[in-house]
């Protein structure tokens, strides 16, 4: 970029000075924006976003970008003490020290930009407490789904609305190993081995693959969405490990694609919170999303049905979200507008959070049943007891006197009478190994 | 909402006054919105926005909305001269006399939104200079692809990014048209029927189907991705009248799905800008994008592929963009930061634009050629002489002596050479009828 003597003094009263956490792969990511992207950043704010400082406990490491030394420190108090930095950004990740950090910033009047999704779900009312008080902002755009700017989206872009449900594809392990076992035909395990080869999954993928991750997204997309205060505790979660390839066959057939869904939405009783294996038509758009994208389909009373895809991970995809989040921050310095987009709605205790047990939802079920008149029947009239009534059943491969599988889908039921039937079902003695069910989504995210 | 007397008074100072002009489709959409969800949009803005008066011509025919009778006038000045007005939304369409009230309204200090693609893509720099001038701001979510909050992903959210593409399917009736075509193999002019008949398709389509809309739409996204000066006559625009089931039959078979895409990218040599029906391959998500919905592609450096989907038209879908700009623009005057988000990036003439005859695509090609010995050879060596090379060719039915389709794919190729090629072969004694071409993405927008 070009710029003039004259438009050089001028900057100097619009720089606003950036102090960096963690430099990591979202870290070095942020860096490589700020420090490459400067000219295009400085073109449509008109403000200068200078990285004045990086601190981590390994300043040696190559991260491929080049930052001058005089960036790097060991000391994160450095930052703090800085008068001249504005905006802290945290990408540690983790609970300790990260919060301690995020609120020493905030303590010392630094804006706070973070990507820490599982801080925020869990520890968020504090953090955003300290910063109301302290009148600063917190940005959490990379939080959630990476590259797509779904924060403000959700915060901004459809403000006019009431939202009726969110279903998201926000963890791209689980997406990855998913659509591998259902394009490739393998199993839960051999899946996440090659997602671990491919560095999709970490060594230990349990926040991904057991749903946690995704439930932290979730947790701060239902604050937004509803204005229920951080409920972590109260989101439903089932991860995919229990997944196996015969499910997913069974899926196919019947015209569905299991996905890994974070879903809030309003009904009768509250706001649902829950993650799980979810049963798709393979014809909507968002269970066409595969790999390691994520997508989240937002339903608005006002738009209908929308969709956010992209990169929900990644070192410049997740640091495109952080800097998006220092600009607006720098804007609102800039403008002295700081807290003109509330960092999070009033929340208001008024919407209850629905228990699991009180959804209502299709099920898929797959009974583990020998193969012998009159079980069919047997079966079905245990549903029917409890309500549960019968769409369609797939039943193969005949092998008289062994256990077959045998695939019920079922019309709406509420969740509690699944389990009671399960559990009546299960104790059957023409009923071989534990049922097996997928909650099955079939009116909504078109 | 509960609004306790305290809160009441506190809200005297939080009230932003609007002026609505034109009482139609989003008219009274955009107006639903204010009147049925001004609660939410109170709870998360902590701003009142008060819908004071409605503009139209005709006040009488019932549009499915209580209005209090007091809030409508067919005297449009009463809005440009009450002092209590902030904003003035803009929804009656067309150049003239929109592009007249817009400026009227900015001369009398009013901040402006509109949905008016058509002009701003024509007229918007005088519109745009007014603002400027007037220390004003211009809000336009809702003129590109509706419910989609676009204008803001652009501007705010993408904003670390340079911008490698943007491929969008940007108009509904377009699309919809398409997809019957492909759905229910009929041909254009009976699905433009059935269009009509839902509702989809004006009495005139030419707009629409000629992708004169699509241009308008892609005009505006090319300013904010690239900075350029609004072009839209330099877009280079195809619409689909021409295309036949025949051709997205052989699509078909060769792995792709035919889409109006508007397409603006950087290469080599500048900025593309072109609006045509697109072959792309099935498998890519966009492609996947049916109906009358909307999907923007944009494909920036730092997040990779993004994809953003949604209604493209209608009443209370682009009302909710309507009314995003307008809290949008009520919060800078609450916080006195109008201006904090320039309404289009500061332009420059540094990017050239790039002529059609130099873009470089894969071409699909259907000759009309005798079904005769050495005839493959003949065309195929006039393909080779302008460095056109065949990736495959499909030649069907053989009825000796007569025409016949011979579909070619060929790789990369300059869309010159390939205008030279055709009109060299077209001029051949063995070929009848015009060729047809369309052109293929094949590398982007996955």
């Amino acid at each position: 970029m070009h710029i003039s003597q004259k438009r050089k003094s001028e900057m100097k009263n619009k720089t606003i000075h950036v102090g960096l956490i963690g430099f990591g792969v979202v870290g070095s990511g942020t860096a490589k924006i700020l420090l490459e992207n400067s000219d295009i950043l400085t073109e449509r704010s008109g403000l200068k976003i200078n990285l004045k400082k990086i601190a981590d406990k390994d300043i040696v490491t190559d991260r491929g970008i080049k930052v001058p030394k005089r960036l790097l420190t060991t000391d994160v108090n450095t930052l703090f003490k800085d008068p001249d930095i504005d905006i802290i950004v945290e990408l540690i990740g983790g609970i300790h020290p990260a919060k301690d950090f995020i609120v020493k910033a905030i303590q010392h009047g630094k804006h706070v930009v973070t990507a820490n999704k599982a801080l925020l779900a869990t520890e968020g009312a504090d953090i955003f407490r300290a910063s109301r008080k302290a009148g600063v902002e917190v940005g959490f755009e990379a939080a959630v789904a990476g590259a797509i700017p779904i924060i403000k989206v959700m915060k901004e872009g459809l403000i006019a609305n009431r939202i009726h449900a969110i279903y998201g594809i926000i963890n791209g392990t689980s997406n990855y190993i998913l659509t591998k076992m259902t394009n490739e035909e393998v199993e839960f395990i051999d899946a996440l081995k090659e997602a671990q080869e491919l560095g999709y999954a970490e060594a230990d993928p349990t926040f991904d693959i057991e749903g946690i991750d995704t439930a932290h997204k979730l947790t701060i997309l239902a604050t937004l969405a509803y204005g229920i205060p951080l409920s972590f505790d109260s989101v439903h979660v089932e991860g995919i490990s229990n997944i196996s390839a015969q499910d997913i066959s069974f899926a196919s057939e019947l015209g569905y694609k299991v996905k890994l869904l974070a879903i809030t939405k309003e009904s009768e009783g509250g706001i649902e919170l829950r993650v799980h294996p979810t049963m798709l038509p393979g014809e909507y758009l968002i269970a066409k999303v595969d790999g390691p994208f994520n997508a989240i389909y937002v339903d608005g009373d006002a738009t209908g049905s929308t969709l956010y895809y992209g990169r929900g991970a990644g070192s410049v995809p997740t640091g495109s979200a952080v800097v998006s989040d220092i600009v607006d921050i720098a804007r609102n310095i800039h403008k002295a507008s700081v807290g003109r987009v509330p960092t999070i709605p009033p929340l208001s205790g008024k919407k209850r959070i629905k228990k699991i047990d009180n959804i209502t939802s299709m099920y898929y079920f797959r009974f583990s049943a020998l193969d012998r008149p009159g079980v069919l029947s047997t079966i079905s009239g245990i549903l029917g007891k409890y309500n549960i009534s019968i769409a369609s059943v797939i039943q193969k491969g005949r092998r008289i006197g062994e256990a077959v599988p045998l695939v019920v889908l079922s019309h709406e039921a509420q969740e509690k009478n699944v389990r009671k039937a399960i559990n009546e079902i299960d104790r059957l003695s023409v009923v071989r190994g534990k049922t097996v069910f997928i909650r099955v989504e079939d009116k909504e995210a078109r």
